[in-house]
């Protein structure tokens, strides 16, 4: 059996998985256990904008592969946000494609990753994934103005109120990981950056998106994607290798590149882009190159603002630059034109 | 007399003071010296969204026992930033309905608590009222087209800036209570919480949202609630206490509780929700009870965040957490059916 | 010749330049060369709001006269800003007024007083050039409802992340005049305030708009605002002498004083409310003075909030309060009424 055959009959599974999920999430049918699984499951491939159960699974595996805890943070965050959009009646069709799931699957994981695990954790854990229902419904309620996406914005609002609580609260303590705040200072160039560290980089800022540092979970991951575009897979690695490649020329230091920190919003700003928002012509390709680059940059700035309040930048930096480049774009014609 | 007799009579003579003023608010005769007193008035019972002249009597007298300075304080900022609207010609049911009253009168109160006295502090406490003025009307401007309402971010944004202008003014001075600029740490339990400390915080709780920290003006408050409004009145009981409980569980500092700080915003939250926007049902007052809890952490969140710039949270807690949970709401079917 | 004469003669000169620039900036002619240079230095004029070419060759000539690498800085970045918005295909007129140019201009002057310069520099600053016109158009699209312009909230935007970026960033060294992050903290009286130090702080106010403290350079802007309008040119002047009265009466430092940098805020709040947007009438004079002092206010407050990630306040006080006072005005009526 050639190659080329085993590539064909992949492309005919991957595309049969591609349109479909355990159940097709425009099936408005009563909610039954099943669909809610599938439900919860499509929120986990939302995470990186994917709307496909079997990707939603292929993350979830990733995710327990690297660790137990954020394996069962992200099904105690994605159910309890999805389980909140459906007692408060949200829109069905949202909550079968899993736009109610990612946000609550990511602050479970934040919190668990940053916080000394309690039950009193726990409970705040459900607390702040239900929030995410309510934080993405008031940005859907906003940003419907413009016709822009809330993305992750959810999630950063949510897990950096509930962690920055902790400096009131005696009774959360913060894991070793959580930045101790100070004072930005400048850099200068810390160790040196191989090809060993990009190619690390390039996974781990796949594994990242869901705060994983795992070449393998990063793997997983991108073949989460693979099933469910090849565009998106592809962009998926070109954005983590191009935000490795920005921080190394600008002269990052090596830990944070071969850790993939740079890469996880480039992944995040580089799938947007490859989703087909614009007729793609090489105006469009620039622009969305652009995004990328900026995100890298957007990333650094914003890592260092948040040190006075001991915070990490999350996906933030991915938001707002997405946003940005989103809503200027009905103002670029050659991003509409074919003849770019 | 029986006891239940009292409580009828009391009743009546509430619901009489309830609908009205020293003058009706809808009158748009000439503002005539009494109108103006009675739109100062009202104005201060708005500091608690209170259209109510009798309540914002109340405030007064419960200021002014707590405190001189802080009684005048609220004449002058409420005067100062009335006067305004009025000379810039702003719609005058709003004026007569306190709406430029509450801004002026909270931003006046802490500007004399945060910054020592002079004839300076109190001309800049009057351009810093009417400063309030413009930024009301220009936060209506903008959220009107989501149809949620300013609040007292006015009094949030104005403070901020006047207070933190202090680190470039020699001639500004602030008093002792401000806190000092510093970087965030984790908490641990400091004290041990009783029932008494509960109790003082319930009321303080309700003063503190004029920067009191009195007991019996809290009580006086909560009597000028409860001419408004029974709902009213039950709700900001029940605000106060819950902002103080969830400070308790999660481990916040006895001095912390007893003394209201996370009491106020609760308290306004909690008055937001008992007065109609939703059904009354079970979702919906699960909502509110939701968006109350949120807004103790949040004031926890925002307390830690703003130590960098050695500034305090005030109510942008309570503003926030409302301005989400408002937005969110239209797209939560359950909040709007009788069938909770 | 009398001085009554010289004053005609030149009346009609200016009167001639304010109406045309190289070209006028309405033809929608194909883009020549010489139509790009216009639109350069319209982008240059624009930095004070003048949509006009010759007071955006005395701009660049004022600039040149203090600064040769801010000479470069204001070409490279006008012309790379300007060029982005052509190749994107944004809408010719506004490219024409030069509204794509000065954002460009200024973060480029930013960006090479800030940092060291180098190779890496100088593709960095062309990058951030580019990314204030995706900035400006995003901006023009989120504030097109309500009617305001984006001003130059693009330039401190972009300033502030690829300033900020040097934390993370080895490879990008700042130079010594960014401020050192650090806590903010209560100011004394330094420094004794003299007729010389105003003097010398209500020309340096209009220089230090583009980052210059010449007084030499204050007189060539205030010449290049003279030429296109006399109304601006009287406006900026009082903007930067209020600017700078504020600051001694609150009693700021004497050296921030004389260095223009409570002026340069002012002038362009000034700017903007000599621009007739509303009628002409002593509420809306009055209107426009409150502005212009709440600016200085502002940029206190702004200045010690960006202490712990030691950034400069930039323009956002101008912006910021502008937009306040703009969403603000359509609701006070007496601003419009001729009877004020």
């Amino acid at each position: 059996m050639k190659l080329v055959h085993i590539y064909a009959a992949l492309s005919e599974f991957l595309g049969k998985l591609s349109t479909s999920g355990f159940e097709p999430s425009n099936t408005l049918a009563p909610q039954s256990g099943l669909s809610f699984f599938d439900s919860v499951l499509r929120g986990i491939g939302q995470v990186m904008l994917q709307n496909n159960s079997y990707t939603g699974l292929l993350f979830l595996v990733g995710v327990f592969y690297s660790s137990l805890m954020s394996g069962l943070a992200v099904l105690l965050g994605t159910v309890a946000s999805t389980a909140t959009a459906m007692l408060l009646g949200t829109d069905r069709a949202d909550v079968r494609a899993g736009l109610f799931g990612f946000n609550g699957a990511l602050v479970a994981i934040a919190l668990l990753y940053f916080l000394e695990p309690s039950v009193l954790v726990f409970v705040y854990v459900v607390m702040a994934a239900a929030c995410t229902t309510v934080v993405m419904s008031a940005l859907m309620s906003f940003l419907e103005k413009w016709g822009i996406p809330a993305l992750t914005a959810p999630f950063v609002v949510t897990t950096v109120v509930f962690v920055l609580a902790c400096a009131r609260f005696g009774r959360l303590q913060s894991t070793g990981i959580l930045p101790t705040a100070g004072l930005p200072k400048a850099a200068t160039v810390e160790g040196v950056v191989t090809v060993a560290s990009l190619a690390e980089g390039l996974f781990s800022g796949i594994a990242q998106v869901f705060f994983q540092g795992s070449v393998i979970t990063g793997i997983i991951f991108a073949v989460g994607l693979l099933i469910s575009s090849r565009a998106v897979f592809v962009a998926a690695l070109l954005g983590s290798l191009l935000g490795a490649l920005v921080a190394w020329v600008m002269g990052a230091a090596e830990p944070a590149i071969s850790s993939g920190a740079f890469g996880f919003n480039c992944v995040l700003t580089a799938i947007v882009f490859s989703r087909g928002f614009f007729v793609v012509n090489s105006h469009s390709v620039l622009y969305g190159l652009l995004a990328v680059l900026v995100t890298a940059v957007v990333y650094a700035a914003m890592s260092a603002a948040l040190e006075p309040i001991g915070m990490p930048a999350l996906t933030a930096p991915f938001v707002l630059t997405v946003w940005l480049f989103l809503l200027a774009s009905p103002r670029f014609s050659r991003l509409r034109s074919s003849a770019g």
